[in-house]
């Protein structure tokens, strides 16, 4: 079965990816150039899609710095930094970006009917502390929705299913999955900051090393801060 | 209210534009270069922004072509020519682009919920001839519910509408509609060929012209063969 992955470079859809394998699919990679601040993980996303050997890896560019909105767009909103797991909970964070899982999944759909794919991987999780409202299952559900209803392939016979492996794990568990299907950490990138090398500092940092602490685990990334 | 507007240039879109502004909405138009065939429509998206007097327009650029699918998007594939109105209702035709109006709305989404907009215009229409899955009101309903699950602006208040006034008009009263709201017709583009002059032939040349001819206008666009 073909299946698209959406494939960020980062931990979880790089887990991802590898359950998609795990699960007998062929795999079509695709990931996203949106000038976002950290656009570092495409190197990232580019290695983890030749490691794990998949038989295409589109990379589509636009532009969402044209109206920012988030701290992942615009260089004038400051990230969040050190801030407590508890903290991360409490809001939906500045680095929300309006509507990016919906055109992600819109572009993973386009591929997947494009080229007669079933699935289409998504590695949101609903535990992340992240609060982005498109992480959510009840979104999720409304996306299969308009999976179903806004495709020939839906509407004439069997449509493209999304599938989140992850979206009810901790971080915890997510990268215990990623070790029993040997995801290669070294390769991934989390940060959000920007920088050539990981901040250890920002949310995404923060939430990948307590996981890895909190498994008595060491996080083969190098960190300008832990 | 401030109210984006999905705006190809052509017939449809434009009316709605037009609509948007008699609402009493404060209008931000967006567009949208694909690598379609008939980017020239463009073209005449900025000619009608800017004689709507929209309070800004963005043209944001991906290309759809890196996968095709579609003949609007491959020129590989033929574009049909000289349809019937009758054969075009048939079946969902070649020049379905697919989740087209998904990327589209999902951009739209994401520039409402930055500049804070209230509404996203589009317009589709159900009774078309086009057979497009992802212009039927159950679609339109389904992404609703994406809007307003899927962003911030959604899920922790005033959510952001989608409004398609067209919806369940037929091509003649959104032609008499159009000229009640005084749409420069001579600005818009809806021919897919891909020249400079619109074909007369394609089915949305087509189309466009029964309808003039239906009501007895002369449609003032210049074609190749009518």
């Amino acid at each position: 079965m073909k299946a698209v992955v959406l494939l960020s470079g980062g931990l979880d859809s790089s887990v991802v990816l590898y359950q998609a394998k795990a699960d007998g699919c062929q795999c079509y990679a695709i990931s996203f150039d949106y000038q976002q601040r950290h656009r570092r993980e495409l190197k990232s996303a580019i290695a983890i899609a030749q490691r794990a050997g998949v038989n295409d890896h589109q990379v589509v560019s636009f532009d969402l710095r044209q109206w920012g909105g988030s701290a992942l767009t615009d260089d004038r909103i400051d990230l969040p930094r050190e801030r407590s797991l508890e903290q991360m909970s409490q809001t939906i964070p500045i680095t929300y970006v309006p509507a990016r899982n919906t055109i992600f999944l819109s572009f993973g759909l386009a591929y997947a009917e494009a080229i007669g794919a079933q699935r289409v991987y998504l590695g949101v999780n609903a535990l992340d502390y992240s609060g982005y409202p498109d992480c959510r299952p009840d979104y999720i559900q409304a996306m299969q929705e308009v999976f179903t209803l806004g495709t020939k392939q839906g509407r004439e016979g069997q449509g493209i299913q999304i599938v989140t492996p992850l979206i009810q794990l901790k971080k915890t568990e997510i990268i215990e999955l990623g070790n029993r299907l040997g995801v290669p950490w070294e390769e991934t990138w989390s940060c959000y900051a920007g920088g050539d090398v990981a901040c250890g500092v920002c949310d995404s940092c923060r939430l990948r090393l307590a996981a890895f602490a909190e498994l008595g685990l060491r996080d083969p990334l190098h960190y300008e801060v832990v």
